[in-house]
């Protein structure tokens, strides 16, 4: 147990830091940890400001310090076999991706006003996502949104619903459908349609087992949230930035990696607000 | 509309029969319709008796007329998918097969009385499925039976829930799963598993659609009866009798293949009765 | 046989017509069928002219004769369930909805030339689909669409990929994915997320056996093409159109039901030309 | 680390010791370890010997210590449910029960010959397995086996593919299919028919993702073997082994469960080998 991040950053005897701290605290540490020499795993998002994410990459490239940004969902083995269908030409060429990305409930909206905003704070994951599943970069983004879960979150000037369609670099379209609250516990599919073929992941499950009644044939809901879904996505996330930084290997998920997922976010938001398709040149 | 099974007999425009009358009037029909040149479509099963089956089957041989008996689940979409797996090598050698069988719900205590018995009224379908799917003949069977649906059906002398092993000539291992009551409808399925692979159908449903709710993920059951489950199938026996007639080729369900199911039945029931494994060369 | 379908309207003992001829001579056909006092069964799309639309309708009304537009799908058992769920309120209120419609291969670019373009050709069934399960009315449209299969197409000036994003009367965001080629066949799948619960539905496939080799576990290919994926859909709606003329009942789907499509398929091209979001309002 | 056996159960700061040596060892450690005080976790079988069972049972008994044997399936997530589903009444009064349990491949042959035979080495997860899901006593055998995988396990005495019958203190009838090889992997289901429904639990797979191609559509072999499929009722099973001793409660796999499958191997053997059903009051 340590007093501050001070007092770790100090210790000489410690090589690499896990910041998991509150957003607004990320970019201040991502500055420090590489002026003391260590290497960093840092929560996303780094920060709701492009400005100090920058600040902050640029301390790191200066120290020449690892940094792996939190997107566990790249570590978990359904989306793994996806990217790797995708990677490898099992389906040949990607023409058509959805990712499907529902919480069981929506944080409380205390958290809502801080949380920078439903794109940033939640949509940012599947940002990662679409990225990382089809090896390509997103050049346009028109978002459809709404508050229909819940009124308090419009009120807190958040949306609750939305489906962001994407444009890739390589001619795909994409779409990303988010809902703050789908009964039935957390969801999280996604499917891209390739000139070979397709592949589909479904949710998981706490058990195979399947009762047939004399009114219906049921199982037991998913796991509801992301303690159980991405256990192992955590953990694996974890091995892979200890062997960056034990082989001395770049990480899997780099800071620029960190950085694209808030613009798509802000580029996200400013086609709601203004009704329009924005590039993601726009932003910055 | 003819007034009697003999007005149809004696009509010169009229080729082949479809003998779809209650059991006990099958044999005596199945030796007059030869005799008057008739091509033979007869519902399953040919009698009850041995006696009077090889009488039938001698009257048809006689006048080289064409017989085809009604096991229709040879010929739906299913069951002839697994055929083909097992006769195409694409599991490799047959070492075990299951047959899962299941009525929604028992028949009337009155028709359980004339039925000859769950072995030759219910399980027959299942013995003909058996020898179909494995190419093969079975030896020997080991019934483990009890009444655990209604008691009036064991007072009528009867059974309703069964498990029949059998051995194959081939050293194959299988079971045939009978129960007279699944409260969620019909099930009706089947799996082998092969030296090179297993293959295994489900239950055929309604639609396709999965409803996930805050308290389960469910379906609407599967079709619940012969009616809707094998609907495809009664045509497609009936097209490949017409067209052996036409043709004349083979009938792709012989007299023969009527007649073991039947030894087959009766060797199920006198296993249970004497509780021991019992062949087929025992019955004759 | 007739000679023409004057022919076939002169006949006083012709109650009702079915109009499947090629798209260009439907318009005329429904103004003259009503004419001679028939009612009629007209395939999709009536026409791709609102104006010869109009004229046509205008024509059905005066003489009060039943009109249906051939809209299948909405009599598929996998859709007609779906909508159910929606309107018996069993998933509450919609939020979200995705339709999957996926051709196994394009058409000649012969027929692709004449075919209005693929919003009025292929998307007009799901834009149909869209008002039927929501039993809500489309307000505006957001396309994003790519030419992806064949290059061809798009020198034919048509797209062979596309999402379109629609924006409900009741806040509901929706989106349609088009692709004029899925190598393993016809996809045609549906999902609403609502309030309560969601629903959604699967591909249809020949058979329900599931094969286990040394290297996959494995199905064969759903169902190819409309031909065998909706052939009881096809009987279906005629059952209801001749039930509807019998019983001088209402059709199932009116001439509005097929003039509505028009209009989505118009404001999707629209949107994919003027790259905006477009309202149904602007088109007519 | 120690040098023995005996240095750890010397040790007085131990309490509780996991016997998972070779299954000849057994025995002699569950007489010594409750003779130092400790309590057992002692992996299955206790021993091919009855005698030797009952006099380590015995010294358990008599030094009051705990004692669990590591059936660990009952601590697997699907079986567990399918054990809920009996016990609370879920799908009414069992009738039917069926357990497919099959290896990737087989054991060396080696091992084979030490293995005590496959009823004794595989079978008794199984029969575990059905005592446990029932909740009721097996009171009779029938086994159907035979030597299908390879001649060399014949040579060695002993069978590769077997269906052992099963017949229930409470009327109910199960089977366990055992095969030593599934080219696929790791075969691990059961189901169970009760009077108001059925339960039925499939395989775990690494992912869901689901592959469509131009010629099938396909998913990833299931978890290969046990160490996969197992690993966390592995950790279970240890948690409740450890919760029992801290919180001096009776452990929830007992000395008797250990003792009574394989009374049920040696029936099952015995069957086989006099072909004939054998009751389990004939093995003692």
């Amino acid at each position: 147990m340590a007093a501050s991040a001070e007092e770790i950053l100090a210790r000489p005897d410690i090589e690499a830091v896990l910041i998991c701290s509150s957003t607004d605290t990320h970019a201040d540490l991502v500055v420090k940890a590489p002026e003391a020499g260590k290497h960093i795993f840092c929560e996303k998002p780094i920060d709701h400001s492009l400005e100090k994410i920058d600040r902050a990459l640029a301390a790191v490239k200066k120290a020449g310090v690892k940094l792996q940004i939190g997107f566990n969902r790249r570590f978990d083995a359904n989306f793994a076999r996806v990217k790797a269908a995708v990677a490898s030409g099992e389906i040949g060429v990607p023409h058509l991706m959805h990712i499907i990305s529902r919480d069981p409930g929506p944080p409380p909206i205390s958290y809502v006003k801080v949380s920078g905003g439903m794109f940033l704070d939640m949509t940012i994951h599947d940002f990662d996502m679409a990225r990382f599943l089809m090896g390509c970069e997103v050049e346009e983004v028109y978002t459809a949104a709404a508050v229909m879960v819940d009124p308090a979150i419009g009120e807190a000037g958040d949306v609750d619903t939305a489906v962001v369609t994407l444009r890739f670099a390589n001619g795909a379209i994409g779409t990303i459908d988010n809902s703050r609250k789908a009964v039935y516990g957390y969801d999280q599919r996604v499917e891209v349609l390739g000139s070979k073929g397709a592949i589909a992941t479904g949710n998981c499950y706490p058990n195979q087992a399947v009762v047939s009644t004399a009114t219906e044939v049921r199982r037991d809901l998913p796991l509801n949230f992301f303690m159980d879904r991405y256990t192992e996505s955590f953990a694996n996330e974890l091995r892979a930035f200890v062997e960056a930084v034990v082989k001395d290997t770049a990480t899997p998920v780099t800071g620029m990696d960190g950085r694209i997922p808030v613009v798509m976010g802000m580029a996200a938001r400013r086609s709601h607000d203004e009704k329009r398709a924005v590039k993601l040149s726009e932003i910055g």
